[in-house]
């Protein structure tokens, strides 16, 4: 696959219903970075512009789409399918909590929360695309997808983005699959995950995907199961760092003390490497964060 | 006074001790507009800017700084004191409110916290000033605090500004000094203020600067009992309005659901000029909004 093209495509298709995120430079871990405020997008995550993404290139069927998600994924393809006309059916797992499930509920998705982890939420939604045909996007492991968050990092260039190195936090892969794909070897990319969640590097170290367990705070944003394989094929030798709770919540708090940024832990979870010492630059490089959702729950306004 | 130069001179004296904020384009109100985001400024607010200039450009008396502050400023001059290496002494009113008050107690600074409103707090640290010899930083009506606050807009300029009107929120009016004094009819500068803290709005109706009383939500940051002089005589003829306080915080709870921004009142109360359409500009006006403070109460990341 020719991911530039793909990437660029995406990045043309999507103009007008994405968020443009701005970008800053801070010095957080002591040193300067630069950082994206990708928690900007519709829906306080990179998740739209996949979404976006997969439902403008795709011939969308009457039954409307379908998705399984932590919350985020699932919110944005909501948000998507609103803002074209689609309807839309979401599966949750409960622990998504109640910040995601309330902006889900909004985009006026059928919504539907399932016990257990983001796996039972994905059986769901593959027995409703079977039974009534509606289109499944996938939160991370299908081209469209890939090629949606790959243009957080098109933008990001084009924004100027001046760094030699450039943390993402994983998941499912679906966003350092883009930076991958996009950066293709010109920038280095850093996959940061938490001790406890953590399908790439376990995927890395067993020479294949392998199926962990997920739990900690950033479980129902960065919690799969199981690292996609189109993440797995672009990430031949790179760089994999893991960290713990603790170094989440801590730069979590650095982020709102140090600019008023509020972002869920999975947002913070890429600056943790770095305010951890999980990550360590060489003298001389230049690092960048990628901040990628906001979605805190309680919300900060209720009540 | 030859405003532009002493703006660009304190652009140049605080460089490297400000932070340089981010700029992006939204659609809240319904069409696009250009937001700048201040409230990720050292301590959330503009007031860091106008801080730094007048402790770099001043020599500083062994007895060391003091300023009065609905909270903001407070904490602005403190960390500036602190990052210069001069001593602090902060009289805030109690209605700063928790979030501020431990904002200014974490920079090491001297803390007084005084009954009543803002202007008791300044009497206090006049007599402090009588006193000790300290260094008053006033929080609006000094030349070097209004240059300060000019290089907000001044760096929006080089950051690309498209817009014909910039509305920007008024406390005392340093801030709005520091746009009318940098865009000199350039750009339209439109003044918000709460209606129940408008003591610009006043001043122009009177003629003069006229005490007004203060309430609402945004007090704490908008609520001067009297506009600066220096304000006062840069805002001749300018657009002013008021929005209510139900409008203030429906434009907090857009900037958070839209982006993912999480600011105090005062920092929504521009926009909402805009979305409560207290504000309409004409077809094809350009229009920005300056976001100037994220010191929310209680800290969101608290407990």
């Amino acid at each position: 696959m020719n991911w530039k093209s793909e990437i660029l495509a995406a990045q043309h298709r999507i103009s007008g219903y994405a968020q443009v995120t701005p970008v800053m430079t801070s010095k957080i871990p002591g040193y300067p970075i630069e950082l994206k405020l990708e928690q900007m997008q519709h829906t306080g995550s990179f998740k739209a512009r996949g979404a976006f993404n997969t439902l403008i290139s795709s011939d969308v069927p009457e039954a409307g789409v379908v998705a399984a998600s932590g919350g985020n994924h699932g919110a944005a393809a909501a948000y998507a399918a609103q803002a074209l006309g689609y309807p839309a059916k979401i599966f949750v797992p409960e622990l998504a909590g109640p910040s995601k499930i309330a902006l889900i509920k909004q985009t006026g998705a059928d919504l539907s929360v399932v016990s257990g982890e983001y796996a039972n939420a994905l059986t769901a939604a593959q027995a409703h695309e079977q039974a009534t045909g509606a289109m499944q996007i996938h939160a991370y492991d299908a081209p469209a997808t890939v090629a949606g968050q790959g243009t957080c990092f098109a933008e990001w260039d084009a924004q100027g983005l001046e760094a030699d190195t450039v943390l993402v936090a994983v998941g499912g892969g679906g966003l350092i699959a883009g930076a991958l794909a996009w950066f293709d070897g010109a920038r280095k990319v850093v996959a940061v995950e938490p001790e406890t969640s953590c399908a790439l590097n376990a995927a890395l170290k067993a020479g294949e995907p392998v199926d962990v367990s997920v739990s900690g705070i950033a479980a129902n944003a960065l919690g799969a199961r199981r690292i996609g394989q189109i993440c797995f094929d672009l990430a031949q030798g790179m760089s994999s760092v893991l960290v713990i709770d603790e170094a989440i919540a801590e730069a979590q708090q650095m982020l709102w003390k140090a600019h008023r940024i509020l972002v869920e832990p999975a947002g913070a979870a890429a600056l943790a490497a770095l305010t951890s010492g999980a990550y360590q630059p060489e003298p001389g490089e230049r690092v960048a964060v990628l901040i990628c959702g906001g979605n805190i729950a309680p919300d900060p306004l209720a009540g």
